[in-house]
């Protein structure tokens, strides 16, 4: 059902970074639900979260540990999201990075924990017991779909990506999983993301990549609006391939940003693509713009509209949904006559209303596409960004209907 | 389809307004399209108009005129929004004014047009024309029901509503009308609502109360989340009841801004039990908190998001859903812990986590009603506010992949 999405293929181990997926009970069907990743000691990290309120028991443990000390191991459950359970669920996030602490003999702070699933349910202890020692004697760096398997709840295709860069004559890998599906709409990280590299990079500089990449992927996606309560995004380097420090004064910094791009931009689209009933994929491109605000704003206006999203499941060159839309963006003193836009290269508005040589058919092209760009030029500056989303369509509804029973 | 709405029953005719409704084509199938609503010279009126960059042509040429001089004749054609026409527009909406001025012997600046339909296509004019001719012929007091049903699109079911109060010993009536099923976010005002009454009211008086009544009905509600580019909202007085005049300053002022709340809010309820899919009708009442904004920041975002309207639609007391949707609200230092939520009389949420009395037998009681209230408290102060909608469905997304086609 993904919308021009593959299984992934060569996706490749990171030295310095060991991980095992098992199969615990959380979820049904003897589907794989709990995963460990495991860093060499010097591994350097960094992270982004959920900016959602109600951040679950799992992210506020996480924060509180990484604020303490590096990370050594991720403890990563699916099938139940350790959301909206209160003190409990801090007691069961602890709990759990303590037996991951004694089973591969580190400290409990060294331990992040993660869960993405259902909110509001109690962790099975027991389970989750059983599987952090089983998981515990099968890590190994070829482990990478595994764990990606491992991570899925509505995703219906893995999601991994990996590339290799050389840091002088040196080669450097990355290699990255994400899972999410629905409940996309990342603010200032994304569903679950693991991101390993075995470049020695110092924090800072990770953190500073990390959050430059994530800005213009997973924070520029959605697929329904909603922010998760457990959205985390983590980027781990190993420091195994040995090469020369990177920082932000590198020569080397600008490639290996660029790099993290790429891996961060493959799987934000991934989990649009495989967006929940998704059957189209769709660039949101707001060129011209005074502000990057305000570019943001008339492109998620625009992706998130059920008007716009059900047009684009027909199929229907409905543009006014996209002006009306537009015009939704609360854009202060916005010029209606300067305002242009495209279905791909057609016209479909200038100057404020249809264009003069726009035809139904040249729109019906476009939009029978799996893939279309709606560009929208503001007339007001320079700025430009784009937004990806998918469209509306009955499996969406049928999807989150049926998610419980 | 529309959710605990019957055909309106005792709609009472206005002293001082006559309408008139014809099926001129616009709409297919022979359905009226085309309404005059004609008002006696003393008349005083008021107004409120969508806030989308993009207002259609009419809305434009219907605010010029309004600044001008008192509304004499409201022209209203359902089928097409003459919205992103561009200057095209508005000269076929001044055009179309001129004919009523003709046929009615009235000032060009005296008509107000208004549209509701397809934007984008131009609107058909020589329809248009023959269709105010033969409107003009048939004006009559008794005509309100006849009136709804023209300026109706994808609504379902006729909403309209009457209601007789007494200003001081005279009979005085307040009849409304309104048209929305989807396209539904009303800023300032909303859809198409043209309220008469036969009381005598200052202008500025008029304008006051209606502001009131718009702000907690039609503004206040939400089926998509887009708001129209063609939103208004018109309320006409006649005066022909002859009561002494109302103002801010009089007895009676109380009594008719109250009448007019209940005439908005069964009016805004109507539409959102007519939205568009419908199953449900969903109070979302949110209380304790610090500030009217926030109060209205969190309910349209439970209102607005697609994963807690599917559950409603599904009957799934998924309740982790609504709790996401608190938090992704925006609100500044919500402290998790003080939060509560109920189903109807249900706790499901106390402490910001799943209340212990809480079974899901209750929920799933609850969830499978037609009216549910969702209800947040925010622990913040004292500041409460509900706002409207329906769920998600099926048909919603049927009904919007199928309307051009």
């Amino acid at each position: 059902m993904a919308v021009g999405l593959s299984e992934p293929v060569n996706i490749l181990p990171v030295a310095g970074i060991e991980l095992a997926s098992v199969a615990c009970g959380i979820k049904s069907r003897g589907r794989e639900d709990l995963v460990l990743i495991k860093l060499d000691s010097d591994s350097t990290c960094a992270a982004t979260f959920t900016q959602n309120s109600f951040a679950a028991a799992p992210v506020l443990v996480a924060k509180k540990h990484l604020a303490q000390t590096h990370p050594r191991v991720l403890l990563i459950n699916s099938g139940n999201a350790n959301a909206g359970t209160g003190e409990q669920g801090i007691q069961n996030a602890l709990q759990s990075c303590e037996w991951v602490a004694q089973a591969l003999a580190c400290k409990v702070e060294e331990v992040l924990p993660f869960s993405t699933g259902v909110i509001g349910e109690p962790l099975p202890m027991e389970a989750l017991g059983a599987g952090v020692t089983a998981a515990s004697q099968h890590l190994a760096v070829d482990n990478w779909m595994a764990a990606v398997r491992g991570i899925m709840t509505t995703d219906t295709i893995a999601k991994a990506v990996s590339k290799q860069i050389m840091i002088k004559d040196r080669p450097v890998t990355i290699t990255g999983i994400a899972k999410g599906s629905g409940m996309i709409c990342p603010n200032m990280a994304t569903m679950l993301a693991f991101i390993g590299t075995d470049a020695r990079v110092s924090d800072a500089y990770l953190q500073h990549c990390l959050d430059g990449a994530v800005a213009k992927s997973f924070n520029s996606i959605t697929v329904d609006s909603d922010t998760s309560t457990n959205d985390a995004c983590l980027l781990m380097a190993s420091g195994a391939s040995n090469n020369a420090l990177i920082d932000a004064d590198s020569d080397d910094a600008a490639a290996f940003s660029q790099a993290l791009d790429e891996v961060c931009l493959y799987l934000a689209h991934a989990v649009v693509r495989d967006g929940e009933g998704a059957t189209k994929f769709i660039s949101v491109n707001v060129v011209a713009a005074a502000s990057l605000k305000e570019a943001r704003d008339v492109g998620y206006r625009i992706a998130h509209s059920p008007l716009v999203k059900t047009a684009l499941f027909a199929s229907d060159p409905n543009w006014g949904r996209i002006l009306a839309a537009v015009g939704n963006a609360g854009i202060e003193n916005l010029v209606a006559e300067n305002v242009s836009i495209y279905l791909d290269d057609v016209c479909i508005v200038s100057g404020g209303c249809r264009d003069a040589g726009y035809t139904e058919a040249a729109g019906q092209r476009v939009m029978h596409q799996s893939e279309i760009i709606i560009k929208v030029v503001l007339g007001r500056g320079e700025v430009e960004t784009t937004i990806w989303t998918t469209d509306l369509s009955h499996d969406y509804v049928t999807i989150n209907s049926d998610y419980r029973s």
